[in-house]
């Protein structure tokens, strides 16, 4: 397995683009409306918000995967379509739009909307935008880059990645671009992620793949605990690569899971790393858990506290709010067992041993927490469960960003 | 019933003094030793934190309390005495000391700490304290007023109230203290809370009213999320009221919860304004539930999400973001059935009905939430539980406070 470059267009057969055509008013520089599109028909699998409180364009993806099949994804940001009147109604003329162009049917066009809750999406913008939109699909670097940006709502940077393996003899390539900032938690947050692969695979198989790696990957990582109506995470797979189809949990399968599992664990990484005026991306390992569930809970509820999110922000090594959000995650442990250490590139520091403070050099410890990327490094004593979970810290530019967000 | 005023110091037999001993260390301005002393012993009740990692002095307070009875409270800020070493004895050393000075049993003292968690408290500075405190001890408002302030940690204002009510044709009176800020959490979260009554009640009773109290009180409040290692809510009853002892859940007995829940709702309430870094408190009403419980969790998931708090800072009227954490509350609801509303003294503005955004006058909206106190108010059509519960905006201060407390 290898990291490539070209994003949603890595694999075979597939185009994309992205342009403004007005949902977001404030700047006609922010592009707002992408397409991506296969050459063929493709096996594809969705995994949703968990919210109860779901946008449109959700039950209209839902729908339109009932076949297991889909030809296109059509993604707006600047509007997110949930609590808005006409929501379904519009989430459908997007998907009519789009297939009029392409000239498949609009239950092969799978549709994602993310931004404000609650006003009217701008449907003309978007109905004007598409026959604008699909001249320009095609198959490169720039292509990916464009369609990733118009996913874009209070992201910093894309996210883009794609990666390279060998499935049954041949070369099978995937890849993605995800958009994500506030509202990420575990079990799905505002994050939008579209992957594209050219491995043959059948719906049934893709479907269980996906979930299987959005659990290690994308509901594993928290920005701020809220959950959003619109996060969904889709996978088009069209079969271009030439091999076999998979359609059981074979080698080829674990093959195949291997590869996504990378792919979407770095995409789910770039978005912590993203949260919304984030400065640090934490990493929190969790080994000697009982078990791996165990391990899960204590990495999760570390990686959401705001007390500990507030001191990385201060590079503070304040190692007692870590074993405090463990306290509170409702597991039981025994926190005399509990060893923390904080680690960067600089370098690793203990400062708790069997749930008691060590004498530690604090100025190592800030330069240690003052890195890009920090891990908090847990051992429990109870077993052997582990568990890697992503979060970030939390800034004046967090609030600053959601204080007025709307408006 | 009616609002008095003497705090902790307002029922009869009860003296306080608070001074600075040099737990904290910055500043000698800072009070950080605390004592309240009953004349005569007491039926005395707590509740504690449910985080499993628990600071010293709540294994030293519970087992103190086996007994039901009591006689004083020691108390210091600026050091949690929490995953430190020698904990449990220098708990029991603080115990001792106040016990020496006021000539009681060590076990007739309850005992607690609030601060930085896993340093070694000065227990020197403690016991040479003590007894430079004991002859402070006075009734009088400025007595309760100089406790108040020295179990302030990052508190902005002191949390004081006090009640008068008639118990059994007896006047009854009932006071405390309280510090909250950060860590404020349904199941009690960094909050100290000492009450003090001259009710005669079985020790039976004021545990049962103790525990019906901070259902209602103290667990409806949230300022961060995380809940602490240290968190107490202690109650003394010294029966000099004369009233006919209550023993049984009578009259009498709900006469007091109910001055007990107008007490602690009051000292709740500026706990959560108080949150660290706070300029709004926010109340969130939610009415028509299936029941109380629902209402209860959906108004939780609403005060502790950090967009919608962030929202409320910013004075903007996102209430999409009410329905989104009403949505990711675990409870089920149909959102095609809610309305929302924002409420302060300057007015009540409908933003949503039925699931939907209401067309609304955003410069009312604006002057609504600009207001020190405001309410989201929802109504969810689905039967006749309600529930209020209380929170606060997360600012640039509680990020400020928080980045670089330990230091």
């Amino acid at each position: 397995m290898k990291e490539i470059t070209g994003g949603v267009c890595a694999a075979q057969g597939f185009r994309a683009a992205g342009i403004h055509v007005g949902v977001k008013t404030h700047n006609v520089n922010k592009k707002d409306l992408a397409l991506i599109v296969s050459d063929v028909d493709c096996a594809a699998a969705a995994v949703f918000t968990t919210n109860v409180v779901k946008a449109a364009p959700i039950h209209v993806t839902k729908a339109h995967l009932t076949d297991g099949k889909a030809r296109a994804v059509i993604a707006n940001s600047g509007n997110a379509n949930a609590c808005a009147p006409q929501g379904e109604e519009n989430a459908q003329r997007m998907c009519a739009a789009a297939a009029a162009a392409i000239g498949c049917k609009a239950e092969d066009v799978l549709v994602c909307s993310t931004g404000v809750i609650g006003q009217t999406i701008k449907i003309n913008v978007i109905e004007e935008g598409v026959p604008k939109l699909y001249p320009l699909l095609e198959r490169s670097e720039a292509a990916s880059d464009a369609a990733a940006h118009a996913i874009m709502t209070t992201d910093t940077v894309k996210k883009e990645a794609a990666v390279e393996t060998t499935v049954g003899g041949k070369t099978v390539r995937m890849g993605g671009i995800a958009k994500g900032s506030g509202m990420i938690h575990p079990n799905m947050g505002t994050m939008l992620c579209f992957l594209t692969t050219d491995c043959a695979i059948s719906p049934e198989m893709i479907h269980e793949a996906l979930l299987e790696t959005a659990k290690v990957s994308f509901n594993r990582i928290s920005v701020d605990g809220d959950t959003s109506t619109n996060d969904t995470c889709l996978v088009l797979a069209n079969g271009l690569a030439g091999n076999a189809e998979i359609t059981e949990k074979n080698d080829d399968y674990y093959a195949f899971l291997d590869a996504l599992k990378t792919l979407c664990v770095k995409l789910a990484r770039m978005m912590a790393k993203d949260g919304e005026g984030a400065k640090h991306l934490i990493t929190c390992t969790v080994t000697g858990a009982r078990d791996e569930a165990q391990a899960e809970t204590i990495a999760k509820s570390v990686i959401s506290s705001t007390l500990t999110k507030a001191a990385i922000f201060g590079c503070d090594a304040n190692w007692g709010r870590v074993l405090c959000a463990m306290g509170y995650s409702g597991e039981q442990f025994d926190p005399e067992k509990v060893d923390v250490a904080f680690a960067s590139s600089v370098g690793t520091i203990s400062v708790c041993e069997k749930g008691r403070g060590l004498d530690f050099d604090e100025d190592l410890a800030k330069k240690i927490l003052t890195e890009d990327e920090v891990t908090i490094a847990i051992t429990m004593g109870e077993g052997s469960g582990s568990c890697t979970c992503w979060g970030c810290d939390i800034t004046y530019d967090y609030i600053k960003i959601n204080g007025d967000y709307r408006t």
